[in-house]
């Protein structure tokens, strides 16, 4: 058996004691299928004394987290800190520096300094994996990065947010509210006390922007994602979709187009969606992460599993120490950071489809002619409309749902601002998109 | 950029055209992404005359596929030719002997020779690689090998055969009868002229042999792989599954258990099942294939894609070459050959779960007291029960179903016995599986 693979470990929550779990435990297999031990030498968290469950004495103990990258003793520093700047960077840049490998879960990291990053490892010509960083234990990043490697990729998308998931998913299931169901998940630790980062679709957002690049070869591109989150979905917009035969999912999706002066644009939203019941993403439910590559040749991928949680993020973690122990060296995002295209951001009012519209209105009269009206103004052409019952027990206010039929949602932009400041809508219309089977 | 990974390509049907249009068209960005070209150099394939609609003449040609594993100018032979022994065999063993990689979609022969095989390009220090023959298009040995990498396995399973998928989906949106649907199957190409080996099994019993040992380091047995295929399966036990909250699947399921004597058995099984509506094996439609590998850490893990076709295994062959030219010359199943584990076979009469009994019977007084007094005396447990109409039009047999409790196997494998040669049952009773959420 040749030697160890030696690892830094920065970070010592839930993932890192899961990664310590896992190497301890899996040791001997591991071992045989890397062709090598993989071996904790130092780690580093930012307290020493906290009981973690399991025995740290065996191993070297840094107070200062940096040091880990430019111990002689180690070959792969692996970051489980978190947070996009700060000593996760700092540890980062120097176990490139000291010609050492990284592997890390750190989603917002990547977004924000992805690019800098594999540049350095590039230069130094070692390895840089995050496939923890996106979807949990799913092997997303290996699928598009190698399993699809041989296709131009012409759609990614999926369910990335584990948090929203369980929501809308624990929504469905009992009918109650949003705010209801947070504050349960929130109570039972599925979702953080505040709880922006998952909610508003910026966790997906960083998750969004890493697959693009690898699915397109395009430089990451984390500001230009749009994101609009689950707030304002109501028990009622999924009994609606339900009736109509489809689920409500937070959908984060990634596609290029080339614009009329022949330049690659790149388009990237995280926004809810109604999803067809026969689109396998209808079907996946509680904190379960799913992403959907589509090849030009090898058609429609799924790869579904846990989004989140110390063993399947270990899991993740892992697999990439077992590929640095195998020899993989690869460019982080499949191409040299030097060939990844910047392409500017896609305008959206020419894509094409159906979408969810539901609007919060005065139960009187003529408030639907209204709204209607400003549909044919703007092009928006009906496919059905519901006039549903009161918005709540004690309100005065009433629901409209109405899906449309497929058109450029520069109409429906329109149709939104046409009624902007109408007195008739007590709220901000909710418009959602539809993914057909 | 650096020199082309040069192949050869043996055998010209449906997947070696599509490996050539690929090559072709997506030539580019398989050379950014695999550091290098990949240029096709020689070909081979029994009928040198027959219009494929690609342009082969800028490729060396050679009568005798066995010799383009010898020629200088190839790194790789693709073998597509098929066929568990004869020239593939005869190609494969040329290749390794010669020093040069091997890719090939032949189920078949990997699992009669691969291990044979592993042990040469082991040798030989050469990659091995057949992501192709196991899901076409889905990256499930990929995902096992690599992405899963850090797990003990703990079942891997799933719908590896496309025919039956197509048949039994289409069965269930039509409520049409096997034949039917099979005739039509076979009109359409989606199914064989002989369809035995889809129908009854063996095709995916072939792919479950590969998946299981790279699964759980276990060396291939195909042999032992039990195969029942899905020709019993009528349009009524379809109705009974659906009312019941179930869909019928062919499910191929390996495990390994530790025996009584403490020694590893392999389980390895390929059986029609009823599949939860919760499980995400049971909205697997059409001819799309999944495969689910369940970790220790990772949980539950689920890929989804093409199961066939030219274009998805086209996608598979090529990534493998990818992997390749990005220098990926690891143990084929994993682990070495000479440390994979040769486990007997698993007994199953232990295994514990519910099941769905079908039985064809006289429509006369005492049939059902005959059925359900076998099943008291083998100790089967029955949980619902239900007497259907009649088995057709014009039949005077009755169609009998029940659903059992949870228990030992051994048990229902008892109550069939006691059941054989009773003249109340027109035909033999039809045994499935039930796979829960």
């Amino acid at each position: 058996m040749s030697e160890p693979l030696r690892i830094a470990l920065a970070g010592l929550g839930t993932v890192g004691g899961g990664v310590i779990r896992l190497i301890e435990t899996n040791a001997a297999l591991i071992a045989r299928r890397a062709g090598r031990p993989i071996a904790i030498t130092a780690i580093s968290a930012r307290n020493r004394s906290k009981d973690r469950g399991v025995d740290l004495s065996r191993y070297a103990w840094e107070d200062d987290m940096v040091i880990l990258g430019e111990r002689p003793d180690v070959d792969v520093v692996v970051e489980l800190v978190g947070g996009a700047d700060g000593p996760a960077l700092a540890l980062a840049r120097t176990t490139f520096e000291a010609g050492k490998a990284l592997v890390t879960a750190n989603k917002a990291m990547i977004a924000h300094h992805g690019l800098e990053l594999a540049t350095r490892a590039e230069a130094a010509k070692v390895a840089f994996k995050f496939e923890a960083a996106v979807a949990g234990g799913i092997p997303a990043i290996k699928g598009l990065r190698e399993g699809a490697a041989a296709n131009r990729i012409e759609r990614v998308y999926g369910i990335l947010n584990g948090t929203c998931n369980y929501i809308l998913s624990t929504m469905e299931d009992t009918g109650r509210d949003f705010a209801d169901v947070l504050a349960e998940a929130q109570a039972k630790g599925y979702a953080e006390a505040d709880p922006t980062f998952d909610i508003d679709g910026i966790d997906a957002a960083h998750k969004l922007s890493i697959l693009s690049s690898i699915a397109f070869g395009t430089a990451i591109d984390f500001r230009n994602v749009t994101a609009t989150g689950i707030r304002r979905v109501l028990a009622a917009d999924i009994a609606q979709a339900d009736a109509l035969g489809y689920y409500i999912r937070l959908i984060g999706m990634a596609e290029t187009e080339v614009d009329e002066a022949g330049n690659r644009r790149l388009f990237q939203r995280i926004h809810p969606h109604l999803v067809h019941r026969d689109h396998p993403l209808a079907h996946v439910d509680g904190a379960t992460n799913a992403v959907v590559a589509e090849g030009n040749f090898v058609g429609r991928l799924l790869f579904q599993g846990a989004g989140a949680g110390d063993g399947p993020t270990a899991s993740a973690v892992v697999a990439d120490l077992i590929d640095i122990a195998r020899g993989d060296v690869g460019a982080p995002f499949s191409i040299p950071v030097s060939e990844l295209d910047a392409a500017a951001p896609a305008d959206t009012g020419h894509r094409r489809g159906k979408a969810y519209l539901r609007f919060t209105v005065a139960d009187r009269p003529g408030v639907l002619a209204e709204i209607t009206a400003a549909m044919r103004d703007a092009g928006v052409s009906i496919e059905s409309l519901i006039q549903k019952g009161r918005a709540g027990e004690d309100s005065d206010q009433v629901l409209v749902a109405m899906v449309t039929h497929e058109g450029p949602e520069s109409a429906i932009a329109e149709a939104m601002r046409l009624l902007e400041g109408s007195a008739s809508l007590s709220a901000p219309p909710l418009v959602m998109h539809i993914l057909e089977e």
